[in-house]
Parts: structure tokens; sequence; C-alpha cells
């Protein structure tokens, strides 16, 4: 028996879209050279077998009216299958070229960091097998001791909430270190476990540099810390990697989209929400990704919102599901419509709505599990 | 003697560039509570204090006719004084709002971290007291064993080059692994080190998930390394601030631009390229941040190329000026209109202009340096 040989090495695809004007061709061929060998290398003599093996080439452009697209094929090998040296490749550099979006990515099977629940661990982990999960916000997000987020939590004590977060400004403050956070909390998670028989989550928000950061993660889920919250696109996706792939750290990552728009929102620039909150997000680790939704309080296209929560839930391999998580004003009228929208894979999170509701926490997370019955 | 108590507490100043038809002051507003308490709060009584402490207040808003800006003033205490907290604080979750880009930042004196070596510490450190340094890039890009590496280091071993770099797109691939990598190269440069009796530096890229790429760093530093090269907007300022204050990395820190055009290429969206390639690596630690130059290869306006030079090398109070590294397409011809514009603190960084070179690598060294001498 002879070994088989594949017909080509595993590829990676970079879709990129340009503005009129711009000669899509040109372009995707500047970045199959440009990305992959850096230099056409007259002068490279002797070379020619190990860089055709390296080389991207240019699968197709397409053009209409307004716009065009060009796909390049990048040789797997060229990356460490991590998601830093893949965007290193497909943008790096050429993100300074002028105005070009990247808007898909086609990975193979091994490129990235398999998230560790995923949509079924994450239901095992609450002990809910269906309905949408239900995540509060600590607010305000600032000028809360460590024991005003246990009495927070308190407040909240006797319902059926799935879970709660820091707000993603709250870092490791004097004020409230994170670690004391979690010790004061931790009682009262432990308790609402013990009555009602099923986990209540505390994603508890990690920062500081990047040797710190992870040094606390260890730190709190040491302590039973149950899961973490990640600023992704300040830390990077390497550290969310870092994260999902550490042997100590065996809690959900909850991914959070603050500085997404400095990648995204920009039209012909940057990179789609589907791949800086989709994709990508999946591929480096994250069990929850949270998104603006279209009938929240950021602008978020019905295009783009579909675009994100179908990249973490449409099947990929045999990559796990992972949870969207529609936020930034999201209220009890706009959960029918989500649901209705999206099925009940989704994690609901809401932060003013419950701990600034005119008739106190309790009642908004009744009226949020009201606005779940409806449908 | 009464303890001195200041009038106000330490602050960091944003300031926000909108388009015209936003209304900046209403912006500001937002930006100055969504961002720091994250809600007004009706409710939350008894907390007017703690949150009169935290949150931030709009200082000016200035309005032309093509465009407005704000300034809002952010109570330092809300960060961790790095790189992670400030940017989720003035642009996480609000660069999802709209249309608005961050132009500048004033921050106190202890936020961030220091970079170890500056113009003056690498200047001692290349035994260069004056001119301009002279960086090469390995070329081609990929596709070099690690013995081929050594080849090109032994093909200008007898220049007067002051350092050379890995393409940022080279990670650890099994065709050339990193530390194989600096293995090869290490006997090479030390003899260029003995025969000159001055350093030449070789930044090797470190790449991986954060916790490896912070061991892959110290690895390389303990086999004797002595620079590194970092795709700082792929991996996060975080992990430049780790490396940067890591005891057992002490080796200059190089910055390389790659992804920076997805934040800062958009003209009314993301952030100014003089805080992304500036100020904000220098305040995370880098000692030498490559970036493009006008007269190079990739688009760069003289405005952008003047702003991050200047925030790169200006007075800051007692940070250390880092060198700025002109990139892209850089041939001995721009060197003296570079020089004329901007002095001597810089570092000329070329790559295929050296390596492809139709006389050779050598000769081309002796091109830069000859154009070094015509000004």
């Amino acid at each position: 028996m002879t070994p088989r040989v594949p017909d080509s090495p595993p590829a990676i695809l970079a879709t990129y879209r340009f503005p009129s004007g711009v000669n899509a061709q040109k372009q995707a061929e500047i970045i199959a050279i440009g990305q992959t060998l850096g230099s056409t290398g007259a002068h490279f003599a002797g070379r020619e077998a190990a860089l055709a093996a390296c080389r991207g080439d240019v699968l197709s452009v397409a053009v209409n009216e307004h716009e065009s697209f060009a796909t390049v094929r990048f040789p797997a090998a060229n990356t460490e299958r991590d998601i830093g040296t893949l965007l290193t490749m497909v943008f790096g550099k050429y993100s300074l070229a002028g105005p070009a979006r990247l808007v898909d990515l086609t990975l193979p099977e091994d490129v990235g960091t398999r998230p560790r629940f995923g949509i079924d661990g994450l239901r095992a982990k609450v002990g809910v097998p269906k309905r949408p999960l239900l995540m509060a916000i600590f607010k305000p997000a600032l000028g809360l001791t460590a024991h005003d987020h246990a009495e927070l939590i308190r407040s909240v004590a006797d319902t059926e909430l799935d879970l709660i977060k820091d707000d993603e400004i709250l870092g490791n403050l004097a004020s409230a270190p994170t670690l004391e956070r979690w010790r004061a909390c931790r009682p009262l998670i432990e308790a609402m476990r013990d009555r009602r028989g099923r986990n209540f989550l505390y994603a508890v928000n990690v920062t500081g540099r990047a040797d710190a950061l992870l040094a606390q993660a260890r730190a709190l889920v040491a302590e039973g810390a149950n899961a973490l919250l990640v600023n992704v696109l300040v830390y990077g996706y390497p550290l969310l990697e870092a994260l999902a792939a550490d042997p100590e750290i065996q809690v959900p990552l909850v991914a959070h989209p603050a500085l997404a728009g400095a990648l995204s929102l920009a039209p012909d620039h940057g990179i789609d929400y589907r791949l800086v909150l989709g994709k990508l997000m999946r591929r480096a680790g994250a069990d929850i990704v949270l998104h603006p939704a279209r009938f929240g309080s950021l602008p978020f296209s019905a295009g783009d919102e579909g675009a994100v929560i179908a990249a973490l839930r449409e099947p990929a391999g045999d990559w796990p599901r992972v949870f969207p998580g529609p936020s930034a004003g999201i209220k009890p009228e706009v959960v029918p419509a989500l649901r209705q929208d999206y099925g009940d894979d989704l994690v609901i999170n809401a932060g003013s709505a419950i701990f600034d509701f005119a008739k106190g926490p309790k009642a908004a997370v009744t009226a949020f599990f009201d606005s779940l019955e409806i449908y």
C-alpha cells in the first residue's frame, strides 16, 4: 500500500471586498505575493521549489458596479494554525495598503483553539436544556465595592437567572479588586447553585498585562470562579486562545465586543463583523460571544446580526456551536422578536434593564422570563 | 505639615472626531457616562458619591464646517494604568456606536509600561551614537530554512548593518522553527559583535497563543537572543506590555504595524495612526516602532508620518523617546529626504532593497550607507 498523497495541501481562503475604482485582480495578486513571500524575488535563484510551496494564489475575482471581490488561497502551512499567524498573513501588512475589507475566511478544521463548552456544554453546565439563557450585567459599571456586587447578586438570588457578568469596563481596581469581587460573591453564587440544583455562572472580567491576566484567570478558577469575561479585541485573539487551551482554566469563556467597531464599523476598510465577532471568536475558543442587536441601543444592521449569529452557530466541521449573546439596550420587549428570528440558542444579556429597572432587579428578571413565555 | 490634597485627581483626556451631521456634544455626553458608569442610574440611590468619583465629563466641544471634536475627561482611577483598561474605557463599547474616531489621548505619567531602551538605550546597545540605524528584513519572508537565515546573515556579516529582523509573516513554522532560526544565526551574530566590537541585533518574531508567545520569548532570550519582534495589533498591547515588564526579557522590542490599517485607515472610524503606531506603542513599551513612510510602497500621508514620528520622539514627561522605523519599500534613494525631514533618530528598515538587490546584499548595505553620507 502506498501512502495517499493529497491532491493539494490544506489551504486558507480569504475574501476581500474593494470599493469601485480599485483593480481587484491587481490587488489580489499583490496580496498573494506580498502576504506570503513578501517579494517577487527576481534574485532568489535556487529557491523556486521552496517558494512555490509558500506563495498564495488568486482563486477568483468578481466585479460588479459598486464593488469587487477577490478570493486568495494561502497555504495553511504558512501559519501556526492559530489566529495570530492567520490574521497577520491574511490582513497584516496589507491592511495598510488602501481601501479593502476582509469579508470572509474559509479555514481548515485544525486552525484555532476549540471552545471547551459551546452551546451544548454550557446548557449542561447551567442545567437549561432548551430555552434562551438570561445573563445580567452588574450596573452601575463602576463605583461598586466587592460587597456591593454581592448585594446585587443577593437581589436576584431567588430568581432563575442563569448568568451574571462584570461590565467590560470594570478592571482590577483598588475600589473593587477582581479577586475580592469573586470572593464576596462566591457564597451567594454557591447558595444559588445549591438551592436550584443547577449552576449560576459569574463571568468575572479578566484584565491586565497578558501575563498578569493569565495568572489572574488561573487564580480565579483555583478559587472556584465558574466563568470568565474577556475583552478579546483589546487583549487579542491569541490571549483568548491561551485561556481556552489552559488546562487550569476549565470554565466557559465569554467574549466581549469592546473595540470591535474600530475594526468593523467603517464600510470599506477593516474586517467584517461576521469574522471579528463571529468566525474568529469561535475559532479562538469563545463559548458565548456578546454582540449588539438590531433592537438594542447600538447601530447594528439585521445583516450583521444575522451573519454574526450564523457564524457562531452554523455547522462547521466538528467545531462546537457557540452562543450568540445579543446585548446593549436589551429589554424584555425585544426578546420575542429575537427568539422568533433566531430561536432558542441565545444568551439574552441585559444590564440597565435589570439593575436600573423601576420595580427592582427581581421584577426585571421576572419580566424577562415572562417575555420568554409569550413566544 | 498637612498632606497636600491635589485639586483634582489624575485624569485621562480622550479626544474624538465626528463627521459633520453628528451632534458632538450629545455623543460626548454619551461617552462620558456610557464609558464609565454605563448607565444614568436613576435607581442607584445612595451611591451618588461613589458614582460621582467615577463618571467622565465633557471637557470641550469644537464644531466646524466639516467635522467636530469633543474631549472627554475620565478619572485615571477607572483604569489599571495600563493600555488594556485604557482602550476599553476610551473606545471599547463606544467604538460600535457610530461614526467617531479616537484622535488623541492625554495620559498621566503612570499609564503604561516603560520601554526598557528607547533611543538612548538602543544606541548604546549597538554602539552607534548619532547616525540613523540600518535594519534589514530577511527576504523572502517564507520558504527559508534556519540554515538559509544564517546564510543571509553571512552575506552581510562584514558590513556595518545594525539590525536584522524576521518578516512579520514568519511564525514558528515546521520549515524553520523560531528557536532553530536563532540557534542557526547566533554564532554569526556573535562573530559580528566580536569583529566590530558592537552588537548586531536580530529581532526574532515571537508568535503563538499568548502563553506560548511569552514562553517562547523567554526561551529565546535565555539562549542569547538580543531583540524581539512583535505584531502588536494582532497580539495586543497588553502582550507587548507583558514583554516590556518581564524581568527575563531584557532586550529591545520592535513593534510591527501589521493590522494597524484595519484600525486606522478609514477616515471617519477607528483610531488615528498617531495613537495606534505612536503614543500607544511607546506607552506599551516598544523601543522601535515600524511604520509606513510616505516615500515607500504603502499609502501613508506626510501628516500621519509626521504625527507618528512626533508621538514616538517628542518629550513626554520622563518617558523614553523611542525609535521610529520607516518601512515598506524603503530604498537608498529616499533616505536623504527622510533624514532631512526627521533627523538622525530613525531606524531605516529595508527588506527587498537589501536581499533582492541586483548586486547582492552587501552592495545594498553599502548603498544605504552611501545614502547616509550624501546628506
